[in-house]
């Protein structure tokens, strides 16, 4: 049969089908919530797009079709449908306005869309280029993630911020209250750029896509960020604007700084979290001596915490700082060193942490609240 | 200190303090969103109600006190903080208005209650006694407690209805479209009694206290179930009013019966429920022959399924009714045997779910959709 998809390798169809689904649009009601799949040999050809990103994922010998068999259908519900399929042979074939997913002697119809207004394949403009290992890239923009603003006030602050200064990128993401960096060495000549700023979608969708590679190339144009990989072509679009610049925001002198066991402390905040309820803040306190320790402080209407940390190093100045304890969480999780060190500049400075690993270049900026 | 409580055993604390917790009211405005500890000498006794159920947990050897010590504290917050602490030795103190839980230097201290205002302890009042399997018990409520009405149009059909005919119980639930029935053997002499309704909530409570006991005594008085065990006392409201007949609701002669591999059926519906989405409804179709099968086919605006599945034995009768995937999911789960009886009377009478085991008293029953 010429309308017939034959599925060789379900798992790898999965997976590459996976890709796609996850940059659909999650709005229903339009052409670009399906995916276009495209069949011809032993080639497919799978597309997701929104307004934003947009990923073409392909393989080989995944599948086999005699003719050129291509159509539209909605995301989430095709992935769904053949993630729980029972065991046997998998065929895919074209009805009129219906794709039938055939297993043995079952069939799952799902309604086709208008192949004619799916959006064209997307392409891969020639601009500014750089060379990175796409495994950190990935988990780096993954890391500084965490500290772009939900809200949509400022949108540059939505996304993350990547720099050149033609030897290493620098990610940067803020919400104004809090800040994450992380540098990532380049793997070739790069020229200097800034104000490449990546909306959220496309972190997560480069996150999960490029999890598992070595050199990957990306281009850079005025309006978009694109790369084409093994059986890979993804795009997005920038965010439009010029993003603030933050480095006056950090302190580089210190009234004292320790050094914490980073899982005794983030247990540590959990309790305080608990003991918070809806509130947020609790005082941080430096106290120095022969044993020196971190002390947590916070009262709400019905609970009183007092903890004391032993720290490791702290200078002789003490101090007290109150911080937000769920940006105090996300940052320390972010880091994955088994030491952190906290960096304090004053009750009303930010403060800074690093994870305590010889030549890390990750850092975390709290703004205390007042 | 005479206001302190020493915690020997912090694990036997927690899931002592846990049983009475899961009584508690969530009003948080309520003195009874507390629970109320009671400590003397190396005896601990905690106490949680609502409106309908109350627990009594006691122990000994789990704490040390000098002298009586006695507090209420927000349940939920006390065990979620207890649950957290660091490693090591564990103390509560009384504070004027409030409580302190101190483990090495810190301290996390919880807003107390009025003492006075707390209800009285609960009496379990002399009635109608049974004897059962306290497991046993417990496991068949859960096993039918799913098929209980959510919305309270008719309350008496939010609760699990419990007769005895003298050598057994029959526990029911039903929210008039699916019903579900089970037998628990009495272990001693008993009355024969009808209309003792469980609120849900009594249901949960006795499914998480009684999971891990021998022979339980209950006692029935007109308004309360109680009962009590090794370090406990439970009771509960019973709901009132008079609980529907069913029994003629339950058909004894069958049209056509098949028997259907359980796991498998459950995978075939999974599928359907992603395939219908929003929609509930599939039409299932008994197809008698050599090789007989149990078809199941819907039709949204954007799917469209057939699934085929063969069956161990059918009738020769062949028939179609339309079924509620969700309830027909919950009515498999409920059952643990391997193969499941499906007894079918025709398109528009009840269908009853059988687990295939030589005398299980347990059975499922679904109303057609119409």
């Amino acid at each position: 049969m010429s309308n017939t998809i034959k599925i060789k390798e379900v798992k790898a169809f999965i997976e590459l089908l996976g890709k796609a689904v996850a940059a659909a649009s999650s709005k229903i009601d339009s052409i670009m919530s399906g995916v276009m799949v495209v069949a011809e040999g032993d080639e497919i050809n799978i597309r997701g797009t929104d307004s934003s990103i947009s990923v073409e994922a392909s393989g080989k010998e995944i599948t086999e079709t005699a003719e050129q068999v291509s159509f539209v259908v909605p995301a989430k519900i095709f992935l769904d449908m053949m993630k729980k399929l029972p065991k046997g042979d998998v065929e895919l074939a074209m009805e009129e306005n219906r794709l039938d997913i055939k297993v043995g002697k079952s069939t799952y119809g799902i309604s086709t869309m208008d192949c004619d207004q799916y959006p064209k394949p997307l392409q891969v403009e020639e601009g500014t280029t750089f060379k990175v290992e796409g495994t950190m890239f990935a988990e780096s923009l993954a890391c500084v993630a965490h500290a772009t603003a939900d809200n949509e006030t400022r949108p540059i602050l939505t996304g993350v911020h990547v720099l050149s200064n033609g030897k290493y990128l620098t990610l940067i993401a803020t919400d104004s209250h809090r800040l994450s960096a992380k540098a990532v060495p380049l793997l070739a000549e790069t020229e200097e750029f800034a104000n490449v700023v990546l909306p959220k979608s496309a972190v997560k969708e480069i996150t999960s896509i490029l999890s598992d590679t070595d050199e990957v190339e990306f281009s850079i144009t005025q309006n978009q960020l694109a790369c084409r990989t093994e059986g890979l072509v993804f795009a997005t679009r920038l965010i439009e604007g010029t993003y603030p610049d933050v480095t006056r925001l950090i302190p580089n002198e210190f009234e004292n700084e320790v050094v914490v066991h980073r899982d005794e402390f983030l247990k540590a905040l959990d309790r305080t979290k608990v003991a918070l309820g809806k509130d947020k803040v609790a005082t941080f306190r430096v106290v120095s001596g022969t044993l020196p320790t971190l002390n947590i402080e916070c009262k709400t209407e019905i609970t009183n915490i007092f903890e004391e940390l032993f720290v490791d190093e702290a200078g002789s100045n003490d101090l007290s700082i109150k911080l937000n304890v769920h940006y105090l969480i996300d940052g320390l999780n972010s880091m994955n060193s088994k030491k952190i060190r906290l960096q304090f500049s004053g009750a009303l400075k930010p403060m800074l942490l690093k994870p305590e690993i010889e030549g890390s270049t990750q850092f975390g900026l709290l703004l205390p609240v007042r």
